[in-house]
């Protein structure tokens, strides 16, 4: 049995969703159904999930809503009609939209949450009545009836443990069940929003819950891609890729979905697989464990990501001092700063870091801490570095991948900030000077792929 | 004015002491003149140190040491008289070496370093009398009547930094003095030794102290080679490097003598030059603050050590949880484990650290703590790591020495457990298989040298 989610675009408009009827029906596996908000159907257009904070927005300040929640309704009423359902759906539709802002009290916790999810919730709901009046046994559930349990933190839930035992008694489900994603409920039946990912962690929670077979995770892409478009024209499709390669592509830029959203089905080791619900012949990319062959790629994918700065701290013997890294790391930790690499030299030690986290005046304080509590000889900042990640659980099975992304790099003249590969030999990080980004990812790409 | 330096070997014998002379004779600018005690003569002779130590130990038991104090005395008795010194000289220094054990009291924390510093103090007594002998204007001189200062730590003195005012008053000595070297006196009086670098560290400090145009440090090779002898067949001498370059060179195997013994001249600013007695004539290897010429060589040398360990900690979005390393480091602190590099992948830290640092119970007391406070979703240990270093100032001016190295390692099907390059682009650290250190280095020292 199987569990398929499709992302906004998938089931933003009637078209699309005869496109998902289609695929649902394509396999009779697939009976736990995972949806969105309808997402954009063209570049101008708006997400539902969008006019609902425009929504919560204007009721909180007491404003006129009207054309918002026509605006709102009408989405789902436009699909509707032209899908040849009966209108009494979406004037119930309407009505639930505009009592979302009845005693609207903004000290209540759960308020935004509840106007964020009605997005997934009638959308769901409109699904399975297009299901039924297409004559497929499906229905709507909510995620409560589902038992989606979750810590009572609104727009930042997590699943609780206990969830997963009360999904797998639907695991045997004759109907198809259609279920709106992100959001669950709290113990004490409060509906909570989960944090990011929206729909793409209520899918891959449901497919560790019912213990499917598979996750298959509909989206507008053909599946990830072994580089960024925005650098390489046409780049190749990863067939096939580990959780833990997924994981460090998703680390530098790749934002095909949100990669945390995708851990509960890799923790109950379910593949994903990421498909095209516009192309659904592709194959797509699955995400497995481990490889089925033996010898997998040397390299799946290249990323890069912008805005990092370096931190460099060059003290005479420092290797010696035991606990000097460690208090570097305390002020880090005290001005709540985390840092992602940590290259050193013999008596020097850098600190790879987001920028996003630094205002000039948090870099100043930074800095500051550093000089009086750890003397440093020199102390030097370089700002806007970009970081790439070539990744490859192959890497380990073939010497010399360092040597020939390292060349690629110095043919292209960039010179290297920081180096660093790690123990377990699934990746090369490169920090380069931000301004080669693209050069460097398409030398990298280059070497290693067409 | 110059402050020159010879070490056990040089001054082993009065063989040797004419060449120490000639030396000394062929630069007026020589005045300061620090020697170290009588050193092997051949490879089956014994140090005056570890006569002295073996002199201490015996006293402590309340044993006989006749015998050792005639053959202590006997090493000065037998250079004085074929240098053709008067005997009452070395009568004096037989009476001063068996004085030594009068009133032992091991309970004194300072009586290890006045048998320890013996050897030093009257060998400089005998090259002063020789240098007078042979009517050169020169004398002995205490360290206590030069200024040198030190904290009270037996065998363990750091130099005081009022010391180098009170040594900068002799700078324009007119006599030749010779000063021992290893040892300096408290502010209350009591002798005590350096840690490690013996007479090293005296030159060093001298020179600071009377602010020698340069320090001489007369050893028995020709100087710094670009990599070690074991492996590689007559290394190349390396003409001139910078103390940092030096520094990261001597991290990894190099054992010319003990860097932080320089350590007070490279904070002077004032050039090191090392040089060979048996060879006078060879340029040596010239240690200076920064390169004269605009271009340094890419790479001067390879130095490789070996008994590392690598700890591997694997965790699922660890770089989000700020003071994460902070707590593994801590952990580190506790045990009063140091490590000398972190290299690290997205959710993958890495710690280099020698292995001579664990017992396997200390291993297993560092496992428990790392698995119960960080709950690593994996944990690895790796044993007989060996590291290398490519040290060159010049790297950061040329793009591809990654690549070239990285290569080199490849092309010898030496697998990379890690590379660490930081952003002061002054090294590369290569970590490998302990068993392949040998095959590393002489690939990496024929891709730059020869």
């Amino acid at each position: 049995m199987k569990v398929i989610k499709f992302g906004g675009s998938s089931v933003a408009s009637a078209e699309q969703l005869k496109k998902v009827l289609a695929i649902v029906q394509d396999d009779a596996k697939r009976r736990f159904v995972v949806v969105s908000a309808p997402g954009k159907r063209h570049s101008e257009d708006k997400k539902v999930t969008d006019l609902l904070i425009a929504y919560y927005e204007k009721a909180a300040k007491n404003q006129e809503t009207t054309s918002l929640i026509e605006e709102i309704a009408e989405r789902y009423g436009s699909i509707a009609q032209e899908l040849g359902l009966d209108v009494s759906v979406c004037e119930a539709f309407a009505s639930e939209i505009k009592s979302l802002q009845k005693d609207f009290d903004e000290s209540d916790p759960y308020i935004l949450d509840r106007f964020l999810a009605t997005g997934e919730n009638l959308n769901a709901q409109l699904i399975a009545a297009y299901f039924q009046h297409e004559g497929v046994k499906a229905r709507y559930i909510n995620p409560k009836e589902l038992g989606i349990l979750v810590t009572d933190e609104p727009h930042n839930a997590r699943i609780l443990e206990e969830s997963y035992e009360k999904m797998y008694q639907w695991h045997n489900t004759e109907e198809i069940l259609v279920i709106p994603g992100f959001f669950g409920y709290t113990k004490e039946g409060q509906l909570c929003t989960f944090s990011r990912g929206g729909s793409d962690i209520t899918g891959s929670i449901v497919a560790a819950g019912v213990k499917a077979e598979i996750y298959e995770n509909f989206t507008d892409v053909d599946g990830i891609f072994a580089a960024t478009p925005k650098y390489i024209h046409e780049p190749a499709l990863i067939e096939q890729l580990t959780y833990r390669e997924m994981r460090e592509l998703s680390y530098a830029g790749f934002t095909v979905f949100h990669d945390e959203a995708l851990m509960p089905s890799f923790k109950a080791k379910i593949p994903v697989v990421i498909k095209n619900t516009n192309n659904p012949t592709c194959t797509g990319t699955m995400i497995k464990e481990s490889y089925d062959r033996e010898n997998p790629n040397r390299v799946v994918g290249v990323a890069s990501d912008s805005g990092f700065c370096s931190i460099t701290i060059n003290k005479y013997l420092l290797n010696r001092e035991v606990g000097f890294v460690r208090r570097v790391l305390q002020i880090l930790e005290e001005l709540n700063i985390s840092f992602e690499h940590m290259p050193s030299g013999i008596d020097t030690v850098s600190l790879i870091l987001r920028e996003s986290q630094l205002t000039p005046e948090l870099e100043k304080v930074l800095l500051k801490e550093i000089e009086e509590r750890i003397c440093p000889d020199e102390l030097e900042v370089e700002h806007d570095i970009s970081v790439i990640a070539l990744v490859g659980e192959g890497m380990k099975f073939h010497t010399g991948i360092t040597a020939e992304s390292s060349a690629a790099l110095a043919r292209k003249n960039i010179n290297l900030r920081m180096i660093s590969q790690g123990a377990d030999e699934r990746s090369i990080i490169f920090a380069i000077c931000g301004k080669q980004e693209r050069l460097a990812v398409r030398s990298l790409y280059y070497t290693f792929f067409d």
